[in-house]
């Protein structure tokens, strides 16, 4: 496993690979991984050679009063997880590579970019698709691997590549959770004492949903409320969003008949977490199940004709 | 020579040509060829095989008050003319193709883009940019070809292709110009009865303070006076801007010492048309001149440490 830090470097052995016909996976990440990151390592370690994961925390997708300063790096940490995955490349660029001076191009994804997240984060998203767009010039892959666990970003990075005919399949993988349900996230670190159970009311909030989805509760404005009915009755959290909205367009959904998410922010303490559920409508049979780490919940339920993945 | 229409023939074309590591050229255009297109293309022509054009009236450059529907169409004539200088590709999408339901991608260039052309056709430099890196991806060229005639939009290509890490080398080519000094341009086909001779306007202005410069004027106001004092004195014209800027950022520039352009637009008629001269200051002496087709005025100059170029 080698460490990159300069683009130059990078993109010569990302060219090299290619020329040799080689499949280039890309999991970008900003460090401090977790079972989370590390499960799309495995995925991309199966499908590609080589496999290279970004280490960058990228200051453009942090507003000015967010946790750009005290996100947590742990670059040694993280090589040595990586290690033990076979990953061939991690690119560890310094900020001053990315962004040197005079750098003001940017990419903007209209509407879905606008709604939950990028309402509650202005310029998130422009900093989230023009560093992912960087990344995927100097490194070149045919795929690319993101969690679930950012729908949205998710969303945006695969109507980013579809628009701008990138040519790269953008492969969303599962949302891995703690035993108590609790998504994996780098943030969940900053979770002091008594946050750490309070901050388990995102993950109850969806499986109480879940649960009334598969008795067969499909109106959005009622599983809305007993999302917030969660949310509210626990008093160390405080809700940024609770919403049922389109999977494709992140407006508010009018119903069950297309795929959505229920999605969720709130804060716990000063630390802001998110979580959503996809509420898919199938046809078939339920076809195995999602299982987190260790025996943690799995989460898919049918009433039917709609499977909700937690 | 091959006429493509679908992105995914195109993106295969290309993609087979880098695998035996040829070097393919793009040069891209709205059509209605002239021999500023065609230079563009011979320059190609002389490094890159295979050498792509593409020609698409992109509609997200235009205002809605524009000129989009009656920009000049002339597939025909401008096939023909391809062929004859050996083109491999032209790469001629529909809208549609480009721009199917739901696209909604853009990249945007702050600064830069929102002096003289942006400030006067706001969205203009996104939807150049938008469509320039598409035609990037879709085409993968190592060497890009554009016309200084259009400088800012040629600074905007430059910075984007830097900032995003394409790989690309974006290639200046100089303006061509008819006997009279008039640039080349799709546009002055519209130019109806005594417009044409007006219209030369521009360039008189601009060689105007060419001599000036030579003769040692360095002040930026009075020369930016000189220009629309020129200007001014043809009933026909009305001026949208004439300034000095710097060819970096597209600021006013202060003096003669970085390189900058003397850049106008006016309208003649209802045609609107842009035209620049490029300044720069040289340390040895002039090596060669540039030559306009059939003649026209060259425009080299020199005042001992200033270059100006029309």
């Amino acid at each position: 496993m080698e460490t990159i830090h300069t683009i130059d470097w990078m993109r010569q052995v990302a060219a090299d690979a290619r020329a040799k016909e080689r499949v280039v996976g890309l999991v970008p990440t900003m460090g401090a991984l977790h079972e989370g990151h590390l499960s799309l390592v495995r995925e991309a370690r199966r499908h590609c050679s080589p496999v290279v994961v970004s280490i960058f925390v990228n200051p453009t997708q942090f507003g000015p009063s967010e946790d750009f300063t005290k996100y947590p790096r742990t670059l040694e940490t993280d090589r040595a997880e990586l290690a033990a995955l076979d990953v061939d490349y991690i690119f560890a660029p310094t900020p001053e590579e990315m962004y040197p001076a005079g750098f003001s191009t940017g990419v903007v994804v209209d509407g879905v970019s606008e709604r939950l997240e990028g309402r509650s984060r202005p310029g998130h998203f422009r900093g989230v698709a023009t560093v992912v767009l960087k990344l995927f010039e100097i490194t070149q892959p045919r795929f690319a691997f993101f969690g679930r666990k950012d729908a949205q970003q998710l969303r945006i990075i695969q109507r980013m590549t579809s628009d701008l005919n990138l040519g790269i399949e953008v492969v969303s993988c599962p949302i891995m959770r703690e035993a108590d349900g609790l998504a994996l996230s780098s943030r969940n670190a900053y979770l002091k004492g008594d946050e750490r159970r309070a901050a388990t009311a995102l993950y109850r909030s969806l499986d109480a949903i879940c649960g009334q989805i598969a008795a067969g509760e499909c109106n959005p404005a009622r599983l809305v409320a007993a999302m917030r009915s969660v949310l509210d009755s626990e008093s160390g959290i405080k809700t940024d969003y609770a919403e049922i909205v389109d999977a494709e367009t992140f407006e508010p959904a009018s119903g069950l008949n297309k795929t959505c998410y229920a999605a969720i922010a709130a804060r716990v303490g000063s630390t802001r977490l998110i979580d959503n559920a996809l509420v898919e409508p199938i046809r078939g049979p339920i076809i195995g199940r999602i299982s987190g780490p260790d025996g943690a919940p799995s989460g898919e339920q049918a009433n039917g004709e709609l499977r909700v993945t937690l």
